[in-house]
């Protein structure tokens, strides 16, 4: 029924390449079907304004799209010289969800920005994201930590994300864009390695959705969540 | 427990004074407690170039602070050059949420823009946008039944907001500032008069949270939605 | 003869309504007739940079319109990333007029912005953005001077404006919006309690006037300022 | 007692150069004194979207100062990406005043944009700049003619500026930078050949100004305007 | 002597891999040594305004770098509201070069667009975008000519480019970055298969250079891109 | 053959004419037949932030062209919000140009702007900017050793830029605008009064070119430099 042939509650294939870059103090190329992003981490020994003298960190993200990532050509957003609402809204998304999971005391007063590009699109690239930005954050704090500028590991735990969508109907996990661009309803969940929750937002796009599909919804997401951890635990070990 | 001395689960006072600019097609001034906000709808007979010609109708939203709505002033986003990236997201939500209650198809090919402008802010200014929004744009179809532009009323239900989060522990509804700024997750539910969910955005800020906690905020939020559903028949009739 | 039955010399109604939001030092709303216009005054301890250890302060001035201020919607200034010259044009203008009237070495090193943000325009929006402006100054001060920040009274006078204009070959005081968009020319007066100039800017809109017109104007502005001033007292004493 | 040692009524020395640019339908460099500015008439063959086929036409102009027009270097505008609100207040200003000085529907749906560009400043660039500008304009409408486009003459007469102040506590005629940036109030008088008001600005700048100073000016203003008419008349001839 | 202990007149290694997003019309990754880039060809069928109706295609291309392609992290252009002048400068290089190689008639009235963005940087990453732009390019013409919507390949060259600069005082050929940071003279050449010139480009950056030192960098790179040709034969044929 | 009449070396008449402007520190009107350059040179006691205390000093040039510059009007860069590309480009050339003909060690912690803002264009007003730039830089420098604040002279060389091209298949010199339209190669040559390269920059528009091209071209460049070197040595001495 789901135009990839896919089970309801299946992934696509999830890969995640670490080291891809030789500049950035963490990097992964995450590949989930065919949504490529490239991850960054990049570390400076400095905080934003706010939090000078506070002893605390910083972790912020930014998002981009290449412009022929889509099926079309989209304008670069260089180019026309402002960044969308929409790469304003999943930056902050990433920023927040990478946050949920460090202890920013224990980081020490350094910021780590995460940058994620994506390379190719096929739906669910803020998820790709998150999972393959937490990679990205899990390395550089390793460069830390073997440097021996922090001694207690500052991070919590995995984040990752997922998105679930009410499509044809019926719950479905891991939408692609051929689903994503039909769904009646569309949600990305976020969630820690223990199966916490960091940021759910569900949106109907099209029909209103009632508490049982939600419920459905949140556990394909709690599934879904739990392989895109295995993938990280492969990739970067723990 | 709570700072303004309210129960958990009870709502600030909701006020809706409506027709309240002499210009618009419809407008109402929405007042959660100390959070006013003025709506107006904006009725024009052409619709964005995607929609020509395909008989549908566009529902859009703007949201805008005053500067000293907040409690220090905040730069005027015009003389800054830029919505912030919460702005964008903001009239995104409530653009879509208001969609999700309207028939595009019976409204005929015309829009109607709906401007939320926060006169004074006491946190919840998304889901008072929301919610008086609704009114104004009710207001607005009123207006064109009444004339004759359109016979079939293209509402489908009414849409209101509210903010629920786990402040000091415990899940409470309708977050004033204080709570806003303290609490360790945070929530908006957009919701039809019916009882049906449009849009779910929750968000740890600080600590993440269980599915129960979500859960407790889920029907914190049906019974705050249906108080505010209360109050917008109270005002515009149905 | 006028669209609205006044006589050439008669003032729309004027209310003055203070206080009205709890966040600013000084507030107010200004109603002159259909024209509404709500204006804060924003005490910050810092000054711009060159003003710095100076024992100077500084009054400064935005405007702005709700987008459905007016008949039709207009864009969002915010949206479409700047200013209009017209904008500016008033703000600077207000600015300038509120400076005139206050002892700015007397007012110590701080600087009080005043926001006058249209709700509801019909002609005359500046120059109630003056007069209400003006308002919300003096209540700034007024709290200044009761918490013991400043101890002599640094406002020597009031300030208050009111437009003028030739319309069908008459000169009438206080044009509303159907006169303002017919008149040959257009004149906005800003004067003190006593009668003192501070700015005046006249412009022929299609014909061009001659001196004894303007001394007609003249005239009718020094009545209105004088109704304006009355009201001011009212409202706030003195 | 003035700087430059002129009497309170004497302009500076005025020269304008006529076609001093090989591409513009109209030029010519003003030098009121150390101020210069260049201007030149650009005819275009259609009319901005409000204008069309009205048989209308429209005269608009722009005003610049090249970076180091001034004692010491300003930030080019080009660069900083945006006019300031003087610029914009400037050019609102000499367009509307040419305006008043054309018969729009004489001169036919076509566009004449009046460029003004400080080459070196000392005070009084905007009346150099309207004075300089209605000669650009002289010139270009000539052309139409002489080519046999416009029949009927639609300039109505001439355009001129000057500006007044009180320096020292006297009024004085046509002050430069020395005077300008101490002057307690500072005027700008834009007047046709027959004397008719066209845009009076007058602003305190410091004090306060009455009524009789105020009349002072503008005696002095008809002196000035009446030699800038006469040396344009000496340039253009009529 | 040099960092990478390369001779003189040795290139970096070469590597173009093909067709690597599934969406752009034409696509390669392009790596000279540790300067990476990934080019896509988009193909849309209409031309800029200026060519519409004559029959002619257009080629653009458009530059970016990820902002953590280099050592340090860059502020992202999307972010920071405009493209720098070098990047400006760098895709009005690349699209120029590109046109040079192709015959805008013979490729009918469609325009390409070539986006080239550096994934990873060390030095020389314009003419890595000209070479690998070139093979995204011809692998959207190919896709045209199968299609048979070309009869006639429009393409009438290899087109590739490579820089040489004056090292420590001597020529070098394909300068990497700690190279290209020191070199006295830094210089592109753009030329065809047959050894043809599209664009020189040589800049003294620290020592003036003769016309001996011009000839043999002119002598480096003829060698440099018969190399780069001879890499873009093997990627695509011919 | 050139539609100027001139022989193929020819260069159009030079005149430079020095101290045009009173506030600049240096300053000079190059003509080249119809392009008219104005170049101001403005000396500033500090440096950019990269150079803070490094004892060198630092050069850099802005560029613009009035709107009616042109045979059609252009629009006002500072109106349009942004520079165009070839803008920045052409100020990034005379930067660097300038830079590479002074010791910035002998010069000083100081910083000397020079803006290149063309009145009239007729061709080659790049090449125009640097030569006159250079004029006015050194006027500049002149006043700096005049008044003692350098004692060693900072200027290494004259630098002078002129235009060759290929037009109807023959290499000629300094392109007016008519040729440069219609050339198939265009390039820029920046030289020293030695005759050393500083920049070249070869373009092929239509046609590529061959080596022996690129070198008449190149002789040409030589001629044209040394005439406009001797033209500065008329300027300023030397």
């Amino acid at each position: 029924m789901r135009p990839s042939g896919r089970s309801l509650d299946e992934m696509r294939t999830i890969s995640i390449e670490t080291d891809i870059t030789r500049h950035a103090e963490g990097s992964c190329m995450i590949r989930c079907g065919d949504t490529h992003v490239l991850c960054t981490a990049s570390l400076e020994e400095r905080v934003p304004p706010f939090l000078r003298n506070t002893g605390q960190g910083w972790v912020t993200a930014e998002y981009g799209m290449l412009p022929r990532a889509t099926t079309t050509r989209m304008r670069r957003e260089a180019s026309s010289g402002k960044q969308t609402g929409r790469t304003q809204e999943i930056q902050r998304l990433i920023g927040r969800s990478l946050r949920a999971g460090i202890d920013r005391q224990a980081m020490g007063e350094r910021q780590i920005t995460v940058d994620c590009d994506v390379i190719q699109a096929d739906g669910g690239t803020r998820c790709a994201a998150i999972t393959g930005g937490w990679i990205a954050l899990r390395l550089a704090v390793n460069k830390l930590m073997a440097a021996g500028d922090i001694t207690m590991d500052p991070i919590l735990d995995h984040v990752a994300a997922v998105s679930c969508g009410i499509y044809a109907g019926q719950p479905v996990l891991d939408l692609d864009y051929p689903e994503d661009s039909e769904a009646g309803t569309d949600g990305n969940f976020v969630m820690t390695g223990a199966g916490r929750m960091i940021e759910i937002q569900a949106s109907a796009e099209g029909a209103t959705f009632g508490q049982d599909q939600f419920a459905e919804m949140m556990a394909l997401a709690e599934k879904g969540v739990s392989d895109l951890v295995a993938a990280q635990k492969a990739a970067v070990g723990g």
